[in-house]
């Protein structure tokens, strides 16, 4: 029996950047039996928070021995990465989230703004063959944005309350891309190069169809 | 004769991505003879610096009538696109900046943070065959990070004062991409999606060769 079939995942993006009820969102993440994981500095963002998270993944560089202390402390399960690693720590919690603790969902926060470099490592990481076949089961949440994976086939996008555009953006080349159902509608759309269709919007009451044949997109719901 | 040569443009992006020199940037810019582009929301904040644009493009829709009163009574020329154009605003102000005004480089100030489908338009763009030509012309700048954009062949990376971390990321399938003179080397190296290699570190003195076949590759020099 697997111990856990969700997770959270904390990164260490900027606090600025983080939902709005952070907090609120990884509490919940602990009362419903999450699989809470810290990473890097967004383990000690946990604990600022009064929760402990049950892994903590990351070279730990940007913190001091104190907070690296505290860490050590509160956290049962650490996995400590390599600066000249082959895996980021963003990988490296997802081999563990989707491998070992073989996870259905996963939700990952602190995982944009600031550094660029870092944001894409996590846009990008279902891009390798690696962590593609969990593309579906991850998602990034901000304050202003919801992103979630797709691979190739018909999928139904539903609307979601707060979140006014929709951005449809391939990750990789594409092949007959569609939007139907959307406010903007794209007939079949062949690239071998990513872009992204933004400031798209659901149509009231009506579901979104998006279908691909071939390379992984990413839906984002955002507002302003 | 071309009446300009370089440009800085500044897009609606959230303020508190903008460099901390932005006004400074701005008013250096219309110093030396550049075209200020302000785009959509952007063309509003470069007034609100006291510094009018020389040409605004948008369809100015997140602007109330009184704030598009004011960018039309400031601005000489005005671009008005249109929500169901096939051109994002960002685009069609690439296209008057690289196609119609012929600049030899631009700035895009503005271009990250908050909306992730705006971003992603705006580093994706140059993926576009249209706009690929002018790739290497164009930078990005926020608070933390400068983006560049490289054509396939072997280019020569300087370190710049106050950027500590180098990320390499091919924005489409890489052929032969090899990074030396850089903390961490990467041999030839190809894959047919985006990612990032992220966190590397220019050696102190010491320039970094980038170099491959195939593709279209961004550096982004950042700080925490």
């Amino acid at each position: 029996m697997r111990l856990f079939t969700a997770g959270t995942a904390v990164l260490g993006g900027p606090a600025a950047c983080y939902p709005v009820d952070f907090v609120q969102k990884i509490k919940q993440a602990k009362k419903q039996g999450q699989l809470l994981i810290g990473v890097d500095r967004g383990s000690l963002t946990c604990l600022q928070a009064g929760i402990s998270p049950d892994l903590a993944v990351g070279d730990f560089d940007s913190m001091t021995k104190t907070e690296l202390g505290q860490v050590e402390q509160a956290v049962s399960e650490l996995r400590y990465s390599k600066p000249e690693k082959d895996l980021t720590d963003s990988e490296l919690m997802l081999q563990a989230a989707m491998v070992d603790y073989q996870l259905d969902r996963l939700l990952i926060l602190g995982g944009t703004g600031g550094r660029l470099d870092h944001f894409l490592v996590n846009l990008f990481m279902v891009n390798k063959p690696a962590f593609r076949p969990f593309a579906e089961k991850i998602s990034l949440l901000d304050q202003q944005n919801l992103v979630k994976f797709y691979l190739p086939g018909r999928h139904l996008l539903v609307a979601k309350s707060g979140y006014k555009y929709l951005g449809i953006t391939p990750l990789q080349g594409v092949q007959g891309l569609t939007i139907q159902g959307a406010k903007y509608e794209l007939p079949s759309f062949t690239a071998n190069y990513p872009l992204c269709f933004s400031s798209n919007e659901f149509v009231s009451g009506q579901t979104v169809n998006l279908s691909f044949k071939q390379g992984l997109v990413a839906a984002i719901l955002s507002h302003d």
